[in-house]
């Protein structure tokens, strides 16, 4: 089969290799319809991170089920499936609290997804079901399925620990596609006013689309002072969606007293003075998502019913030849995010 | 008036001085009839912290008004009342988010309490009246009210703040006075099992009256594993009631993936390793309690019903000439909380 892997920062190949086979009882392999570049695969893209020459790459992926393991009950052959970023087994404590982004029993980490086939370790209660199959959907509704993978529910996993609750005053700190996917999460959760801190007008533009009611353009203290003035004290919620120290600083600055910054994308930072949370009462939540959960509780039936467009993000698409291109538009911000055709 | 004040590390004493007066609008006198020594006191008292030689003390009362400023309307001259040592507004962003120990109108600080009468400066909303008279009251019901200045509420807070819900497993770190009342606390938020972690006998003794199930007496690793083999993961909320770096971190420790951390104390900490927090997705919340919140909405109801008696943590009473022996007492752990009987 194909599948891209990483040679060294910024050169990204296919290859062929041997398709993926079953290795453990809860395993199941899954041929890949859709799959996508993530904002965070340009950490070691760009260098700044490691990751191993010669490796596969690519966490979100939807698919049809082509075999299962013995211990895989709840999907089968020719189950057409989102194949989150994240494994839940369903029973642990973090599972059964709503967080399967921390399973105990899966801990592995998904990787591989830009190829034909993949194996995804936890099939039994990891994988969600999509009603039907692929060919039943516009290439739209593909899309938006592909982001309940990761960024969708990444995105409403920043809503959801930053307590965004019905009447509040949201602001989005970062306009990449986990934050535009924010702006959808906070609406889903009632928010009222939703301010996007972005600069591009692509993005300003997609945010509004998305339920944003404000955009302010300001960076560093003038864009503090900017939300300030439009909120008065600060906001009900923040999301933190870019994961860099000065994010989570220029978050918290954007918090009324007792609210709670969510933060979800993987930390770039080293200590945090959390005295200035203490002093304001300001909570600090968040992690990896919660998606087999997200998508089953809200995200998937919201797609389903055309609540939700979340696949705009999606702005660029490339076969899966052509990958190096793919993450090339992400990198130089051409794409705000890279869609990969591989199968129908 | 007489008035207890700071002379130097481990040296109070009572002076004479001039009564406070009326200076602002919003400020009331009142003649105190409790106060007490707070464990934030300790810190200077033992010259951790410093403190303005000569300064008054004390920010915890109960007692009746004696004079109101021009625009105070709520409360009149003889009423009874609790004097939080948090100043609300009731009308900025803070209070009317149920945060008010971080008003934006009223950002003094409470000082002087442990006199004969004190100045409070943000009487019309602040105080928090108690039907009846001191004198319609038991000495211990005395106490219970006193707690609701500062511990009791703080307790409350650390509860409130770490997001506990009914049928939750809660772990108290801290069985200090903060920490016993987090226990009931927590208990009023409908906590099914509550760990305390202590070595006192007397404070296991008082925590287990309060609602606590089960006392864990390790400390450090020892203590985190006796905890993981109660709970399997980890406890559902945590309330940190300490303030220091270790105990901070041990919280962190103490919770399963979701859970959130309720701190209450003044920080004492450096920078924290948020990335911790944020691959388990465990919340970091708290700060200044929301006094006259939580003692309108919840509190003062409980006590006056009799469902709690936070004043049992006063083991100890002394009147204000002996204030050197109520901070020596607290000092040298002899008294878990010290009562100041001023007048009645």
């Amino acid at each position: 089969m194909k599948a891209a892997i990483f040679n060294e920062p910024g050169n990204m190949s296919v290859t062929d290799m041997a398709k993926p086979k079953i290795q453990a009882p809860h395993d199941a392999i899954i041929r890949v319809v859709r799959a996508c570049v993530c904002g965070s695969d340009l950490w070691w893209y760009r260098g700044i991170s490691d990751k191993t020459k010669g490796s596969q790459t690519g966490h979100e992926a939807i698919g049809i089920v082509e075999e299962v393991g013995s211990a895989v009950k709840n999907v089968q052959k020719g189950d057409f499936v989102i194949v989150p970023f994240t494994n839940g087994c369903g029973h642990c404590a973090a599972c059964k609290a709503g967080f399967d982004g921390d399973c105990a029993t899966f801990t592995g980490g998904a990787l591989g997804f830009q190829a034909e086939y993949l194996r995804y370790v936890s099939a039994d209660w990891g994988l969600v079901k999509i009603p039907g199959q692929p060919g039943d959907y516009s290439a739209d509704m593909l899309k938006s399925f592909t982001t309940l993978a990761d960024v969708m529910a990444t995105g409403y996993h920043a809503a959801f620990t930053a307590e965004v609750k019905p009447g509040d005053t949201v602001v989005v700190v970062g306009d990449g596609a986990v934050g535009l996917c924010g702006v959808i999460g906070a609406k889903l959760l009632g928010a009222e006013r939703i301010i996007m801190m972005s600069r591009h007008k692509d993005r300003q533009e997609l945010a509004i689309e998305f339920g944003a009611t404000d955009i302010v353009a300001e960076r560093g203290d003038a864009g503090i002072q900017r939300v300030m003035a439009l909120t008065g004290e600060g906001a009900d919620a923040v999301l933190e969606c870019i994961g860099s120290q000065l994010a989570v600083e220029t978050a918290v600055q954007l918090a009324r007293p007792g609210a709670v910054v969510g933060r979800v994308r993987v930390p770039h930072i080293d200590e945090l003075d959390t005295n200035k949370l203490f002093w304001k009462n300001i909570g600090l939540r968040g992690g990896r998502a919660a998606v087999s959960t997200h998508d089953r509780s809200v995200l998937l039936d919201a797609v389903l019913e055309g609540r939700i467009n979340p696949g705009k993000v999606f702005n660029m698409a490339f076969e899966l030849d052509d990958v190096q291109a793919a993450y090339a538009a992400m990198d130089e911000r051409k794409a705000i995010k890279s869609l990969l055709v591989i199968s129908e």
